[in-house]
């Protein structure tokens, strides 16, 4: 699904979701032909994601050679028992999670503003508390180091997400899941929860 | 790094991370030539990685026209804020975290008995507390399951990891993240500083 195609409520859910997660998985074309895939720190901002890293790396040559990336962001939830729906076969034994993937071109960002305020949204993101003089170019310090590394825009074609939280589910296997995770009470258990009733065609909160 | 290449010691603690990890990002190449991502839980057993599916999803459309791969197994420990170690510049905030990728060659795996192997080394792995009658071909329920799901074989050609702690740090800027992590308390930081010790080569516990 395009973004455009996103209504809303969902484009909201899939924003805040990309803020909340500190990381991603790049994924590339290597010359060799099989996909090169990084985990690297991501910020989305201006409609773009922005990722940095050495000048010299793998992933930056695959890029050059072939500007198709994609990026996956994707957190897991729950793993859900298949005992919490059948109480004989294990097929049932599923995972809730949210994922979401970017299609789109990348480029190596070289102008220095452009640069610098990427690393400004990265601070703020994944470093809320502060603690470091701003990032300006203005800092001969900073343009040294901003100089110094790469920096990657992906601009998106195509923003696909899933967030798997058993909304096809009905009846006695919904109920089993809802009961089984309350009672186990992992920590993740009780956000999977009402993210199940957030998201339940049938069960909209908000 | 080659799997050969890995000393005993490095590939026990990789294995051991890939049976602690629940899902990692399946890579495979698109028509449209972007690469394509797909968060999927997974069991590495016997020297290769399985993972299932939809027998009609892109992934495998890709893999039947295209059999080379790539799979991403990531977990990050813990963010390091750039105050750890300097009190003027962000830049060097940074992430400790795990890193294992696997480039390979898929295969589409249609042996009933392999089928079967793969899915028991998958429960034994996500749901080790049992709750459901064994996997096996002489359940016809179980037959009919696992004729209708596509299993994925991906045979490792080459295995690289990175597990980032920290390990060229030396003098005040590691004592700094050591003492920020103490301080810090945050989930995983305990197990970032243990990691940090075991993995630092001049301090390395076992």
């Amino acid at each position: 699904m395009r973004r455009k195609e996103f209504a809303m409520e969902e484009w909201h859910e899939i924003e805040s979701f990309l803020s909340e997660m500190t990381f991603g998985v790049l994924g590339t074309v290597g010359e060799d032909g099989y996909p090169n895939l990084k985990p690297l720190n991501f910020v989305y901002t201006d409609g773009a994601l922005y990722a940095h890293g050495s000048k010299i790396g793998e992933k930056i040559a695959d890029m050059k050679r072939d500007s198709l990336v994609s990026f996956s962001v994707a957190k897991e939830y729950a793993l859900i028992p298949s005992y919490f729906t059948d109480p004989v076969y294990a097929c049932p034994a599923s995972a809730f999670f949210k994922s979401v993937i970017i299609k789109g071109r990348a480029t190596l960002v070289e102008d220095l503003e452009e640069k610098a305020r990427s690393f400004v949204s990265f601070m703020h993101k994944l470093q809320p508390e502060g603690g470091y003089d701003p990032v300006t170019l203005d800092d001969p310090g900073y343009v040294k180091q901003i100089k110094g590394v790469a920096v990657i825009r992906i601009d998106p074609d195509d923003i696909s997400a899933k967030f798997k939280f058993g909304q096809n589910m009905k009846g006695a296997k919904r109920e089993g899941v809802i009961s089984g995770l309350e009672k186990r009470g992992l920590e993740l258990d009780e956000e999977a929860l009402r993210l199940m009733k957030a998201y339940c065609p049938h069960h909209k909160e908000d």
